[in-house]
């Protein structure tokens, strides 16, 4: 494996490194400095395509679309790709549910919602209120149990980032990952089970300058845990999310760099999907050390202390 | 490793089996079937001690005293012992935590709450509704990330059973387990950071002949996701449970017996403490392909179908 190419303050790397892309995906999930207006500017008067990928799942790409507008950043709603649109797309082109088992029990907040809506899939869960409900009564217990008060014809359990996670709604979705709600589960082929999926399995969720609880600790591995089953995960860096973004946006793999601070997401991402580079900024999650280490989940090809940097 | 000695049926080996032990420690997580109230009279009509070990934290022994002794199962208060009053222990008679960092925050139902304050120790978090609350404001992330909004006494985050468990908890949680509280927290010799306990973490939770979430996927595992730190955990089949019992009741380990349905808490428990035998009762979470897999967490020393199976 070489050595990371150290760019900020070398204008010659700079521009030979330029050249070499066509298209730059860039992670989004972090804070404002990790995507500074004035280096997209930058990147797209040079004739680069500029492609937004994040993996917070609470924003549809209509909001992702407003907040990258609000601060300046120049781009419209199709440049970007989330994880839910990502999950949206999985569910309606490849799954491809039939009746009576084709809705989606959500775990998480509006922006999953939206892009379910936007591909025609059924749902039940996410914001819907009689969800958002601390504690559990007898009757919430038997319900669950006996699947009485479940859904028939779910088909598939979509978990990410839920500020709105309780007991009540892991209750909800666990009985749906064990077919309680199906009857004759057991000579089902599949037992009944809702197909796993995630929209994201982040840890953490950098806010404030500070990290908290990100969609994997907050709602995929309280499932996983219990089921003792990993869910396909259709944000960064699962390559099912890179599939999506080439098949959408055509783009020439060799010719792509993907721009992110995570190594175990957007390094990785574009590590395991062979773009032809890696540009790791170090103004969020990863530091250098942390590619040294022998276990590091992925090492990128270029790094910048900030992406002003790329500015020269 | 010896076969699992089955006894149900026969007399002989069933009396055998009750000469070797003084003391059966009995689980009582599951449902009522596999303590059966003539079974524990038997053994106590043969000068036996019952003592009744559970992981559940959501009660206190008080509670559980009244539970047992509504089903006709006799025991006193004091035969109880509980994964609650086994973290308290901890807390108060090992840990004896000094002001300022002594307070524990707690993630779980009012069964804690009563250990922590049959031991004296000062809490915050459990039931207080300030904390059972859905959703996230920005002032929220805001004073958890900055640690103005947390308490500066915090030294131990218990995590147990929580039905109300939501992401406010969960960040609350995971700011003392990041020390966010701490005020030059980078120079503490612990980093600030507030010990890391759990009552249990059972991934699933017996109810209604069916599973819900427990402890350990509700809320221990989604911490320890977060932090990368796995908790000390004071239930089966933690040993520190074991020397709490041991030193309560001072029992003779090789004259005593666990008795439960589940490998990986109950029969470790007993495997892993020396106890003289073990006993699987296949009423509950596990079956007897599940020891005889070769990477099960423990094997009995004995099997019976049902508990009354040992009244002959």
């Amino acid at each position: 494996m070489a050595e990371p190419k150290y760019l900020s303050g070398d204008p010659s790397a700079i521009s030979a490194f330029l050249d070499k892309f066509d298209t730059f995906l860039i992670d989004c999930d972090g804070t404002r400095e990790s995507v500074p207006f004035k280096t997209i500017k930058l990147l797209q008067s040079k004739g680069k395509r500029t492609v937004f990928v994040t993996n917070n799942s609470t924003k549809s790409r209509k909001e992702y679309y407003a907040k990258l507008s609000s601060k300046g950043i120049p781009c419209q709603v199709e440049d970007i790709f989330g994880s839910s649109y990502s999950a949206a797309i999985y569910i309606s082109r490849i799954l491809k549910l039939e009746p009576p088992r084709n809705k989606v029990f959500v775990l998480g907040e509006a922006g999953i919602e939206a892009e379910l809506e936007s591909e025609g899939v059924p749902y039940i869960g996410g914001t819907d209120p009689k969800y958002r409900k601390l504690g559990m009564e007898p009757e919430d217990f038997a319900g669950i149990a006996d699947g009485s008060t479940l859904d028939p014809d779910v088909g598939v359990v979509l978990a990410g980032l839920d500020f709105h996670v309780n007991y009540f709604k892991l209750a909800h979705a666990h009985g749906y990952l064990r077919g309680n709600h199906v009857k004759d589960a057991k000579n089902a082929k599949d037992g009944g089970k809702a197909i796993f999926l995630a929209t994201n399995i982040d840890s953490t969720l950098p806010m404030y300058h500070n990290f908290f609880p990100g969609a994997g600790s907050a709602s995929v591995v309280a499932l996983s845990n219990m089921t003792g089953d990993q869910p396909l995960a259709l944000g960064k860096p699962s390559q099912a999310m890179m599939d999506a973004v080439e098949g959408k946006f055509h783009l020439d793999r060799s010719r792509t760099c993907m721009i992110g601070d995570r190594l175990n997401t957007d390094i990785q991402f574009g590590v395991e999907g062979n773009l032809g580079g890696t540009l790791a900024v170090l103004t969020g999650v990863n530091k250098k050390e942390d590619w040294e280490k022998a276990d590091a989940p992925a090492v990128p090809a270029y790094y910048v202390d900030g992406l002003a940097d790329l500015r020269g």
